[in-house]
């Protein structure tokens, strides 16, 4: 008993210390994808101040995948105070899950790049938004396999606050799917649906 | 007693940190390959959409040696519920098999070049293979090494278990040689193998 | 109660635990911003030891960034053993924080490619200094929250050495703001104002 | 008491987890620096097997670097059974270290880009060595700080054992100074040497 208790707790902790890994390192590559501007360009007029303004799109996307990374990696954290178990299914959705995360650098970064080019824009947003249903839709099969019967859930873990979450997570995919949707008439409005996003993932339960 | 006890925790904890900390870098560092399509590629007619369709193989890629790494590390993790002392070799064997996982986005990055070039695709999928082969065996020399003469296994280990996972883990570098070899053949044959052996260690033990 | 604490203590842990992973990558990506000077500049006369020399301003970005990042680190460490509690406003103030420390990579490298060329070497400075401007207000603005009314203080924690941290917080916004005018005027002055600043955080309480 | 020795316990513990993130991010990155080659070049003639092979000096680089590193956090790993407490002055010193580990990318990629050109591989071989000679005396600087008159010793730490650590240490920064004369007379001597250097640090004390 003792001893399935140490088990159980120890996976837990070793899964949530390589999911937060897979998060911190995640977050911290979208840097990468913000190149300093070329000597050429700034020699060409402007200077090197008004280059760096013009990198604005790169900033825009830095800072809506970095919080948006941020505020799934604290909810993250919130499940598994009510998780206290794993089983293999659990880890390969996480895997899946991560994955998703994992991939985030690249729209980001097809995002800065063409979210000032007209031609481009529309695919740029959406396929953005594409990422993050695909993101919230994982994030839910996690949290629904874990809940399911309570199979993974501690035995504390209080049903009635159970419930509202999964209410909560399930606007995930809904509203990103709308943003999806939305970028196809007008990108910037889709930007702000990831606005708000933020802030309602942000208010306490 | 209690001393070595803590010691022996504490040192296997250290080593579980510091291999989920490559696993989850390496994995992570997949994403840095899959390039942005430059502008010049996408003005030239196609368009956005097609030119992040045409990225297929990064994708694929991404998927394969994401996937593979993370029921690797599951399988890592669960190997850690057996073993519960380490030595020096065990160490070096350890450096050695994370310097297997740690090179993986290389051959990847191979792999998303040339998949879609008939000059090299070939060798691309046998070294993709070849170095899934590698890692197989240095998984295999790690377990071999703990478990020989019960050398690091914890007190509690069940030998008939331990005699199930030696026989499964062997199943691998045989697999991923039989896909090295089919590469020369059929490279999509090859990377189906690569799909099987994802399935069959997700299976239960 | 028991089970509070045990939250509490996990919920830093794992705060503790992501915020140094952040930490660690962006202090390691730095050096991904050196780049190997290419054949053809080492093999016009010079060689390559003259064009490793030529690195200069990048060893120098690597060693400013690295060393302030490394010392915040060290004091974000000591900030923790007074802070005992997390709450979502917390969780949120600490993502800002980090996103922040993330970006730094990216000033850096604008510093090291401009800190030769007489055009751009201001702006180059004063942004860099301006990074950390934020970054330093980002770090008040997360004692502040802590602090203020003892909110997630340990019991234990001594309020008169909580005064005294706190007075010294406040001087790097300041002093980083300092820095960030002298840029315009004297952009080496501005440096050496990170140098004594490194010198100043170093200092025992 | 009890609280001291947890504080103690913990700062130890952040700071090993710090480092070894630094550790693995370092380590990881080393393979961003193996560049797949570009297409143009596989397909004047050789083909991407030839150009697979022509990149044998980025795998030579990648591997002394990879077990260097590794051997050391192994041994970094056994410095933390002897000691038990930080102080400031300690963790400095740890950033400083980190500081030369987390450097090492830019050295190899530099190693790997002029060891088969006979102009440059001298002064990249130097420049390899005299990385490492540095992290050495980093170590060194690490150890000697903490034992000197025992003071982050643990309790129980032998100090026969310790002294013979100390004599070992030593025998590195030599070494290394031995490695970066030799590689302006002979640069493949100059690797062996680091070649030795892993086996003796690999065998047991």
């Amino acid at each position: 008993m003792v001893e399935s208790i140490r088990r159980g707790v120890s996976e837990t902790a070793r899964l949530e210390a390589f999911s937060d890994g897979v998060f911190a390192i995640a977050i911290t590559l979208l840097v990468l994808e913000i190149r300093v501007p070329p000597p050429e360009v700034t020699h060409e007029g402007a200077g090197l101040f008004r280059a760096l303004l013009g990198l604005w799109p790169s900033y825009l996307g830095y800072l809506i995948s970095f919080i948006t990374i941020g505020v799934m990696w604290a909810n993250h954290h919130s499940m598994f105070e009510l998780i206290c178990r794993t089983d293999r299914y659990f880890l390969l959705l996480s895997v899946l899950f991560l994955m998703c995360i994992a991939f985030l650098p690249f729209p980001t970064a097809v995002l800065a790049e063409y979210l000032p080019q007209p031609a481009g824009r529309r695919v740029a947003v959406a396929g953005y938004s594409a990422t993050f249903v695909i993101i919230a839709l994982a994030y839910n099969a996690l949290w629904w396999y874990a809940v399911r019967g309570g199979r993974l859930l501690a035995p504390t873990a209080d049903m009635s606050s159970v419930r509202t979450i999964s209410r909560r997570y399930l606007i995930g995919p809904t509203a990103y799917f709308l943003s999806f949707l939305l970028a196809f008439v007008n990108p910037w409005a889709s930007l702000a649906v990831h606005g708000v996003l933020i802030v309602f993932y942000l208010l306490p339960v």
